[in-house]
């Protein structure tokens, strides 16, 4: 059976990626980072998600707080809700980590290579997270050209393959094929912040929400006060 | 003041690369990995030369024991010693550790860009670690292509620089480098195991004392028995 490592962070883009690596006929592991998050929601969403596919998971603590330019990684600097984020969003936002999406790989690449497995898949997504680099086609593609001449199993001509299979859908389209594929949605937690519910307000949940309702479907996790 | 990440890991080539930077005029943050090391004589070494240097000096663990198919991360498999070393030479050592150079330049590519650094210094070495494919010119040409299209200031026109200073350098070269710039090799620690002193027979310490040998310089560290 075709193995792949699925980079699973527990939000919606993640676990629509690991269920396409199921329908893909890949057995899965699934590997998520601690990397100083300001919260644990995301991996106890990891966690529950990963065992509705019986899949086997990693989870690897990186204290990335040495990296102090990122609202996601400093105590310092604070995610932006909706109205502070006109700004932000002409330019590269205040969420990007440094190199996340690098590092992430990274360890992917030697988790698959060390696993014999064939495919990395990692939900990045180039639409609604335009503004950040290494979320975009071209940064995939380099990352490959890596994979092929910076590994074992590349030189030995059969690289690691990334899978990027949501990297050009629209909000809407992953939640329908979440819901086509029959994604454990329930379990996901896409907030910035770590309160008992979504907050509804940070630009995670309502790209979230947009998405829900221009594909018609209800979310099934909820929401703080009256969203 | 030029600012650069060095990695450091407390052996000869990279305390040489170290040597290296400062003498280009950079400001210099080293960055040491706890990637699951069998033993932390290692980062002690790193320690010594980093305060020698007076460098801001980030160690970051990582717990990499999940790559269960090198022996420099598995408590399973034999670091081999040069009588067993041969059958291994002609292929990827086993001491090669999956996308291990790919997952330290993430990290040193996400903290250059958080500090507002010019480059990352590696000491890799594409003559004696020529088995090693993330060792050879060519991934590091991979690698800076990542860092030009998938971070913000590569995107942003002013990616940060790999520099390799010993990427062609023989050990012998390395050694009498090291010795002009003054670096206080004294402090290195090359030796793959983690006994009191160096074993003098692993790959890593052959490699050092042949360098050593044909420099014509005496390597300042103490060996076991009568090597």
């Amino acid at each position: 059976m075709k193995k792949a490592v699925v980079l699973l962070s527990g939000g919606l883009d993640s676990t629509t990626t690991l269920a396409c690596a199921i329908n893909d006929g890949y057995e899965v592991i699934a590997l998520s980072m601690l990397y100083g998050q300001r919260h644990s929601k995301e991996i106890e969403s990891a966690k529950k998600v990963a065992e509705h596919y019986h899949a086997k998971h990693i989870i690897v603590e990186m204290d990335m707080s040495f990296l102090h330019s990122s609202a996601l990684t400093s105590q310092d600097l604070k995610v932006p809700s909706h109205n502070s984020a006109s700004e932000v969003k002409a330019d590269i936002p205040v969420t990007y980590v440094p190199a996340r999406n690098i590092s992430m790989l990274s360890l992917a690449a030697g988790l698959c290579e060390s696993e014999g497995g064939d495919a990395i898949y990692i939900g990045a997504n180039s639409v609604d997270y335009s503004g950040y680099p290494d979320c975009r086609p071209e940064f995939f593609e380099a990352f490959q050209k890596v994979l092929n001449v910076g590994t074992k199993c590349g030189v030995q001509g059969s690289p690691v393959k990334i899978i990027t299979p949501i990297l050009s859908m629209s909000k809407a389209e992953i939640v329908k094929l979440a819901t086509k594929l029959g994604a454990p949605l329930q379990y996901t937690w896409s907030c910035y912040n770590g309160g008992e519910k979504a907050c509804g307000h940070c630009d995670s949940c309502l790209l979230r929400l947009k998405g829900f309702a221009e594909a018609g479907i209800k979310d099934p996790v909820e929401y703080e006060g009256s969203i």
